[in-house]
C-alpha cells in the first residue's frame, strides 16, 4: 500500500467512526473492515460523476450491508458529492442527509435505501437487469449508450438471509456478467462469531448459482482486491462473488468481536485505534489535503466519462434520433404520447370477466405502446395473467425479453422489481396470488418507502379463489397492504375498474398494488353506472339510491361491489334506499378534500361495508353504528361460490344487515 | 418392480387422480410422478402408527410440496389412518378432511399445513432439532425413548424460496442426521420447464451446506429409491437429500408439462393415462384388494414399534420414574407445578425498564421451572433479549442447549419454531426487530393456521428505537399482525404488564407475539393503579378519572400509556377528567363479553388513542367521533425522543386533542 493509499483508506476509516462518535450511535464495525476494498472499487473501478448523480449510464453502487452508512457517506462527501462535511458532522440526527441506514433521494449518490439485510443484493440484481435490457434496446454497435456494470458490498448477514439466495440464483441463471459483489467476510455477526450459525461453504453456494467466485485473503491487501475486481471484470458472462477476508473493527480494541459491530467506539477506544493505525487522534473528521485532493480526482474522472459518454449519445442522436429520443424520454420516465390509447373498455354483454383478465388485457394494450412496461411473475404467470402477449422472455439469449420468469422467489421478484425501477428508465411489475405477497412484505415496504415506481399485481384476492383453501385463501392481506404508508392498493370492482387502475398505477410515481379476482365478475354497466371514473378519487358513489335520500350506504370493493348492486335492488323491493359506493382505494380517497369525501359517504347515514376479507380497519368509515361484513376468520377448502356462501359474503347477507341497521328491532330481520 | 408393488404405486397414483378428478379441481401431477419415492418410503422405512397418530416416537412425514395433498390422503387412507374413502371423495368439498392443501389437525397424520412453498421444508427442520433436542434431555443408554427421524418430500418450488435455503443452512450447521428429504425433481414448475428460472446445480449447493447429497435417475425405480434412503440414514452426521429425477403427470398424456400440475387431467386423459400404465379405467377409487392387504400391514407393524417402544418406556419409567413423569408431561403439554413462580414483579421505584429486559427478566424466570421454553433469535439475542441466562447453546456439541442461534434467518427462524411446536413437548420462542417480522411473515401465517404454540418476541416496537431509521422503525406493523386471525398479539405498557404477557403466552395453546420497547419506559405502581391484572382480558381501566364520570378516555398500548397517565394529571388541571385504558391485546378485549367492552370504553365518552405506530384499525376503539394519534407515515433516522416528539407522540399533544374533543371551539384549543 502507498503511503497516500493508507492515508486515503484511513480516512475513510475514521470519518467514518468519527461520525459514529459524533452521533453517539452507529456501526463502526464495518467501515474500519471493509474501507479498504470500498477504497479500491471507488478509486480504481467506479465510473460515476459526483457532479451528476443522475448520469444514466454510471455504475450503479450498493451497500447491502447499509449498517455501514457512515462509510457511504464518506465516499459520497471525499469523491466530490453534494454532501457537506456538515451532514457527516450530523448523522443519525433530525432533518439530515445522513440517516442511520443510506435512504435513496435522501443524499446524492446513494442508489437505494438499504438496512433490512439482503434487500441489497436482490435490488442490485434487479438493476443489473436494467442495465441489459436497456443496453440490448438501445445500444448499437457503434454506441453503447448503456454499458455498465452494478457493484455492491454485502455482509455475511444478506448472505444468510433467504432473499439474498432467491437473487443470487435467478442472477447466475441469468448470467448477469455485469454483476459484482464484494462480500465484507468478517467472522462476526451481530451476536457473536458466524461459526455459531453460518459455516456453509459461501463459496461453493454461489458457483453452484452459476457465480463465479473469488477470495482475497486479506482485506487490507490493495493489490489482491484489485485484481479480483478485474478477474470479476473479465468474466462477462458470470456474475461474480469476491470473498474478502476482513476484521470488524481493524485497528480497534473489540477487532474481530461482535462488540464492533453495532455500537460506537466510545472516546478511549477511539483514540486507541486512531493510534494504532497511526492517525492523529484530533481533530475529529480529519481529511488530509493530500487525501482530499486524491478522493476528489474522482470528480475529474467522472467528467470526463460523462462527456465520452455524451459525444457517444450525440453521434447516436445523430444517426438515429428516433431512437435516441425515445431512450432520453424512457430514461426521464417520460410517457409516450397515445400510451393509454390503447385500455381496452368492456360491456356488461362481453359476459362476466375476471379481473385479473382485464388486467392481462390492459398489460397487453399498455406494453404495445409503453417499451419501459415489463415483468413477470413468481411462477405463477398463467395465474395470474401477468405476461405480455407476444413478447419474448428475457434471457440470457435474449436481453431485450419483457417477459420475467423470477421462479418462486416472491421475495426476490419485489426486491428485483424495486432494483430496476431504481435504475430507471423501466417500469417493472410482478405477480404472485394476494395471499404470497406475506412472502414479499420486506421488499414490499422497501417499494414503499423509496417511492419505486413498480406495479405489484396480486391476484386471487379472496376466499372465492375456493379449492385451493386456507394456505391460499388471502384474509388479512388488503389490511396489512393498506396499512403500509404510500403504498396505493387497488382492488377494481369490475374489468373497467381495473383498466382504470392500471392507468393510475402507470401515471403515479410509487408503488401500486393491484387486488384481483381469480372468478369472472359482471361487467357493470357504463350505461348505467359511472363506474370507473371515480377509481381515480378512491372511492364513489356507483350507484344513488333511487326515489330520495339514501337511508343505508352499502360500502363494497372488488367482486362484492356487484353484491352490494343486487342488495341495493333486494332492498329497494324493501321500500329502503340504498346507495352503493365503490371504494376500490382507501388512500386515495383519504387524499380527496373532506367535502368530497362527506358527500360520498355522508356522517348521518347508516354504512355496511362488505369485503371478502378481514374486516379490519372498515370501522374508519362505517363508524361505530355501522357493520362490516367480512371474513374474521382464516378461509375453508371447497369451490368459490360455496365458500362465499357459508363465511356470509352474499348479497343476502348483506341484505338483512342493512335492514337491521335501517329498522332496528324485529322487523329489520327479514 | 414386483407386481404387487407396482399394484400399489399405482393405486396411489389413481386413487390420488380420482380424488383431483371427482373434486374437479386439484394436482394430479405431483402423485403421477412421486409416487413410487412416497410408496418406498412410506411402505419401507416410516416407522409410524396409523393407530395412534399421536404416538410420540413416530417418525415424522411432511409433504411440503402440499399442492400433492390428494397423495397424502392417499397414503393415510390405505395404511390405516382414520380418514375413511368417503373423505377422499370429497376432495376439496366444504367440511371435508381433505382439504386442497394438508391442514395439520383436520385429516389425522399430517404432521404439518403446507402449500405455501418452503414452509414444510423449514418446519421438517424444526421437527429434526425437536427431536435431538427431547433426545438429548430423556435418552439414557438403555432407553431411546426419543429416536425417530423427519423426512418430507419438497419440490423445485419448495427448493426456490428463500426460506428453504435459510432452513437447509441452519440444518446443515446444526448436522441433523435425522432429516432426510426427498426432492421431486420433475424439472417442471407451474410455468413451464424449470430450466426457464431454475439451473442451480441443487445438489453442490446442498454440499455446501453440508447436506449430504444423493441421486436417483429413475424416480420409477424403487430398489434405488430404497437404497439412496438407506444411504441417507446411514450418514448421521448430515442431512440428506435425495433428488429422484420424476416425470410430472407420469403415464399420461400431459407427462412432463406444465399442464399436468395445477387441474385435473380430465375424463378422457385420465382414461388414457389409466390404460397406459395397465389400471382398469372403471371403477374410479380403485383398490385392490391385494393392494390394500399390503398397505394395511402398516398398522401391524406400527403397533408392533409402538409396542416396543412402550417396553422401553415402562422400564424407563421403572428405573427413573421422575424423568418418565416429566417426558409424558412436557410431551403432552402439561405445565409443570409451580411454573411461573419465579415470574417477576416490578417496582416503580427499581426505576424505568424496557419491556424487552423485563421481557428477559420474564424468559429467565420461566426458564428455571419450564423445561419445555427455549428458543433464540435471528442473530438479535443482545437486542431482543431472547437468551436464557446460562443455559447452553444448542450446537451439534449439546443437543439439549436450550439457546438457538438461528442466524439472520426471520423466515426459516419462525418456521422452525412452528416445527419444534408440532413436534410436541416444547414451547419456543423466537425473536427479531418488530420492522423485520415482515420477513416471517409467510411463518408467522401459518402459526395462526395451524394454532402452534410459540412465542414470538417482537422488540425495538417504535419510532423510539430512533437513529437506526425508517427502515427499523415499525409502522404498520402492529396493524398488519393484529389483521392476522388467531394470532395473540401483546404490546404491554410496561414490566409487569410484560410479565403477565409472558404467563399469557406460555398459557395459550397457539401463537402469540410480543412487542417490545428497546428504550426504557417507567414501571407503573401496582399500588395506585390495577396494572396487568387487566391483560388477560386484553384492555381494561388502568386509571379512573378523579372526581366523576370520564367526560373524555385516553386508549394507548405500550409505551404511550405513560403518555396518556400524564397527559390524565394535566387535563385534570385542566378540569377535565380524563380516564386512560390500556389495551395491550385487541383480540383479547374482543373476546371479553359486550358488557364489559362497554364498561371499559362506554359508547357515549368520546375517545382518543395514542399508539406509536399506524393508526390503521383505531377506529373500531375510537368511532368516526373520536381521534387517533399515531404515525402514518414513514418514521425518520435521530435519536427517539426527537422522533417522537417531532411525530407527535407526546402526552403535551394528547392532551390538545382531548381538549378539542370534550370542548370543541377555540377553547379546545390551548
Amino acid at each position: 500500500m502507498s503511503d497516500l493509499d493508507t492515508i486515503c483508506v484511513n480516512t475513510l476509516r475514521f470519518l467514518s467512526v468519527d461520525q459514529v462518535e459524533k452521533a453517539k450511535s452507529g456501526h463502526p464495525g464495518l467501515p474500519l473492515g471493509a474501507a479498504p476494498m470500498a477504497y479500491v472499487l471507488w478509486d480504481r473501478f467506479l465510473r460515476h460523476n459526483p457532479a451528476n448523480p443522475d448520469w444514466a449510464n454510471r455504475d450503479r453502487f450498493v451497500l447491502s450491508a447499509g449498517h455501514g452508512s457512515a462509510l457511504l457517506y464518506s465516499l459520497l462527501h471525499l469523491t466530490g458529492y453534494d454532501l457537506p462535511l456538515a451532514e457527516l458532522q450530523q448523522f443519525r440526527q433530525w432533518g439530515s442527509r445522513t440517516p442511520g441506514h443510506p435512504e435513496h433521494r435522501c443524499a446524492p449518490g446513494v442508489e437505494a435505501t438499504t438496512g433490512p439485510l439482503g434487500q441489497g443484493f436482490a435490488m442490485g440484481v434487479g438493476m443489473a437487469i436494467a442495465e441489459r435490457e436497456l443496453g440490448a434496446r438501445f445500444n448499437t454497435t457503434e454506441a453503447r449508450l448503456v454499458d455498465h456494470r452494478t457493484y455492491a458490498i454485502v455482509s455475511d448477514g444478506d448472505l444468510m438471509e433467504g432473499i439474498a439466495s432467491e437473487a443470487a440464483s435467478l442472477a447466475g441463471h441469468l448470467r448477469l456478467g455485469n454483476l459484482i459483489y464484494l462480500y465484507d467476510d468478517n467472522h462476526i455477526s451481530l451476536e457473536g462469531p458466524t461459526s455459531w450459525a453460518f459455516t456453509e461453504d459461501v463459496g461453493q453456494r454461489f458457483e453452484s448459482y452459476g457465480w463465479q467466485f473469488l477470495r482475497v485473503d486479506n482485506g487490507n491487501d490493495l493489490g489482491a482486491i484489485d485484481a479480483a475486481i478485474r478477474s470479476a471484470q473479465a468474466d462477462t458472462a458470470r456474475p461474480s462473488l469476491i470473498s474478502v477476508r476482513t476484521h470488524i473493527g481493524f485497528g480497534s480494541p473489540v477487532a474481530d468481536s461482535a462488540k464492533a459491530h453495532g455500537e460506537p467506539l466510545g472516546p478511549e477506544n477511539t483514540r486507541k485505534t486512531k493510534e494504532a493505525l497511526g492517525w492523529p487522534v484530533e481533530p475529529p473528521f480529519l481529511i488530509p489535503e493530500d487525501a482530499r485532493a486524491h478522493f476528489r480526482e474522482a470528480l475529474l474522472r467522472g467528467q470526463r466519462w460523462e462527456t465520452e459518454w455524451n459525444e457517444v449519445r450525440n453521434a447516436f442522436r445523430h444517426a438515429d434520433p428516433a431512437l435516441a429520443q425515445a431512450f432520453d424520454d424512457q430514461l426521464a420516465g417520460k410517457l409516450p404520447g397515445g400510451w393509454d390509447a390503447n385500455l381496452p373498455a368492456f360491456r356488461p354483454t362481453d359476459g362476466a370477466v375476471a379481473t385479473r383478465d382485464a388486467s392481462q388485457r390492459a398489460i397487453d394494450a399498455l406494453a404495445a405502446r409503453l417499451p419501459a412496461l415489463l415483468g413477470g411473475s413468481a411462477d405463477l404467470a398463467p395465474s395470474t395473467r401477468t405476461s405480455i402477449g407476444g413478447a419474448a422472455d428475457f434471457s440470457e439469449m435474449d436481453r431485450s425479453g419483457r417477459n420475467f420468469h423470477f421462479g418462486v422467489r416472491e421475495h426476490a421478484m419485489v426486491a428485483i422489481l424495486n432494483g430496476m425501477a431504481l435504475h430507471g428508465g423501466l417500469i417493472p411489475y410482478g405477480g404472485t396470488f394476494l395471499t404470497f405477497s406475506d412472502y414479499a412484505r420486506g421488499a414490499i415496504r422497501l417499494a414503499a418507502l423509496q417511492n419505486t415506481h413498480v406495479v405489484l399485481v396480486f391476484t386471487h384476492d379472496s376466499i372465492a379463489m375456493g379449492e385451493d383453501g386456507p394456505t391460499h385463501q388471502p384474509i388479512e392481506h388488503l389490511a396489512s397492504l393498506r396499512a403500509i404508508p404510500n403504498l396505493t392498493v387497488i382492488r377494481p370492482a369490475d374489468a373497467n375498474e381495473t383498466a382504470e387502475a392500471w392507468r393510475l398505477a402507470v401515471t403515479r410515481q410509487g408503488p401500486t398494488a393491484l387486488v384481483l379476482t381469480r372468478q369472472k365478475i359482471p361487467v357493470l354497466d357504463p350505461g348505467q353506472f359511472p363506474v370507473a371514473k371515480g377509481v381515480a378519487r378512491g372511492g364513489y358513489v356507483l350507484s344513488e339510491s333511487d326515489g330520495g335520500a339514501a337511508q343505508v350506504i352499502l360500502i363494497a370493493t372488488g367482486s362484492e361491489v356487484s353484491a352490494a348492486l343486487d342488495a341495493q335492488k333486494v332492498l329497494a323491493g324493501h321500500q329502503v334506499r340504498a346507495r352503493v359506493v365503490s371504494l376500490p382505494c382507501w388512500s386515495l380517497f383519504e387524499e380527496q378534500p373532506d367535502s368530497y369525501r362527506r358527500s360520498v359517504l355522508p356522517e348521518d347515514v347508516p354504512k355496511v361495508s362488505i369485503e371478502a376479507g378481514s374486516t379490519f380497519g372498515w370501522a374508519r368509515y362505517v363508524g361505530l353504528d355501522g357493520e362490516s361484513i367480512g371474513v374474521d376468520r382464516f378461509g375453508a377448502s371447497a369451490p368459490g361460490p360455496t365458500v362465499l356462501r357459508e363465511l356470509g359474503i352474499t348479497s343476502d347477507h348483506l341484505v338483512e344487515v342493512a335492514l337491521r341497521l335501517v329498522r332496528p328491532g324485529p322487523e329489520g330481520r327479514p
